[in-house]
């Protein structure tokens, strides 16, 4: 299959504008999202989604976000992964598939169904996780674009796929919030260095390939700004496979937590990892997911 | 001498209501700082102060600032602290007698005659350092009274100093700035543990005595918030010796940099350590420090 985003390959890192769309769809009447919406998410390739989830459902999903990070033992071992130097639980993979509740948000018609309209396809889950920041020493998230570790290690082919993070807990500016670099979606950012065997084993604590160069990090944020989406539980933001973002450390006592969606369209399922020898397992990257049917109600 | 603040003494946290004034003399005709001004710094122990010096004036400071970080083979060996795992700086002490421009700063009326002002008695320097947050991969400061330490360490008898920070980079949001808790200052927060000798050496980078406990801290962010002030290069923030304050890491392009000076009353001149066996160096907290007499112009 033709590699369209070449990355890990060579000493020096690289640009690539990106040849495909963003928003795959144009408003039209009766579409889950205002004109609006889908215009900023197609330009600045994330979108703030306010008050999507009402504070009684917020409360259930608040409680079954307790309920998996008291009770890590119930969960399969390795979808449970620490922060760095510490045994505190930094994410929870496969939430969809180890909690009703979850598999219910992420099939929720408001989530995928959104997912399915901004992508012009069907979609399946290619990763879902629970974030979770602890207060105090929550540590900090460096700067990268998800398509690049998808494409390189998981073989996702195209940019056609998207994530979405629900607000479990309030993100304020303090807490180490999501920053994104607005319309870094357009540029791929090819990174130097090759993908060590197993790298996902401590990528997922601390990422150093797939990392983008300061140099090109700097000129982004110097011309296109960094923004950092805050919001109440029950927000949503969604953003794109390719928008550059990373968060800071939080030493507030204010923990951050989030559930965190991705969907990828059908017609772009997982081949051959694009700069890996193995491909990554299937509770980080999914490749025998049926496609997700909407429900609501 | 009497202690009126035990610390590092006990097992326990510990708290204290402060028994003396934050700002210790009221608005009059020719006051150097509004009504409001200073009564906000009484309430909530922090100022911003904005616009107090001119572009021209930062393009030499931040010239000045450049030299310095350029060149620290140039500064006292012990005046120069880098990161935590790293040889990056991340302060410089004793910049006024290091740099005759930061000592015309730090005598600046601007600064000393406000400080004069607030602490209602002349003032010399405690401490004089730049603050340097380098991008991507400035570290965090945890919370800390400032008072804290220089009572146990350095025999600072009472609250009777402040510290301004000039900033000489933009302070964003995103790029690690100052946290403040607004009306801590009120409260002593006794630290546990005992201080180990030479402590300075490791706590400079990365303290872990005169740590306030997770409980307290939260107890008093939940109650009172978190506040991030954030300004242009030129402004001041002032804030009281008592108020508890940290900061985030910084992922992004953006660096942080401020001239950080310590006004003490001459009437408050430093004892020996209430909580360590020997007082820290001069070049930390100054014994034999002259006034200092405010020049303008």
């Amino acid at each position: 299959m033709q590699d369209h985003y070449p990355t890990r390959r060579t000493g020096e890192p690289q640009l690539f504008a990106r040849a495909e769309p963003v928003a795959r769809r144009a408003w039209q009447p009766g579409a889950p999202l205002s004109a609006e919406q889908i215009a900023q998410f197609d330009r600045d390739g994330y979108l703030v989604w306010e008050d999507v989830f009402s504070e009684a459902e917020m409360t259930v999903l608040q409680s079954e976000t307790g309920r998996l990070l008291g009770d890590p033992a119930g969960l399969k071992d390795e979808t449970v992964i620490a922060e760095p130097g510490s045994r505190e639980i930094r994410s929870i993979f496969e939430i969809h598939s180890q909690s009703p509740l979850m598999a219910r948000l992420a099939s929720d018609e408001r989530l995928a169904g959104v997912a399915g309209y901004l992508l012009d396809d069907e979609v399946y889950l290619h990763q879902s996780r629970l974030n979770y920041k602890p207060g105090f020493k929550g540590k900090e998230f460096y700067w990268h674009s998800d398509f690049e570790t998808w494409h390189a290690e998981d073989g996702m082919p195209h940019m056609r796929a998207l994530s979405m993070s629900v607000l479990l807990a309030e993100n304020t500016p303090n807490n180490g919030p999501l920053m994104v670099i607005p319309g870094s979606q357009h540029v791929f950012v090819a990174c130097v260095g090759e993908t060590p065997d197993d790298h996902y084993k401590a990528s997922l604590r601390r990422q150093e390939y797939g990392v983008p160069d300061e140099n090109t990090l700097a000129e982004l944020a110097h011309r296109q700004g960094i923004v950092a989406p805050t919001g109440r539980p029950g927000t949503v933001i969604v953003f794109d496979c390719n928008t550059m973002h990373g968060s800071n450390g939080n030493i507030t006592p204010f923990p951050r937590a989030n559930a965190f969606l991705v969907y990828n369209a059908v017609s772009n399922r997982l081949a051959a990892p694009f700069a890996a020898a193995t491909p990554r397992p299937e509770f980080i990257a999914a490749r025998g997911a049926e496609r997700v049917v909407p429900v609501s109600g």
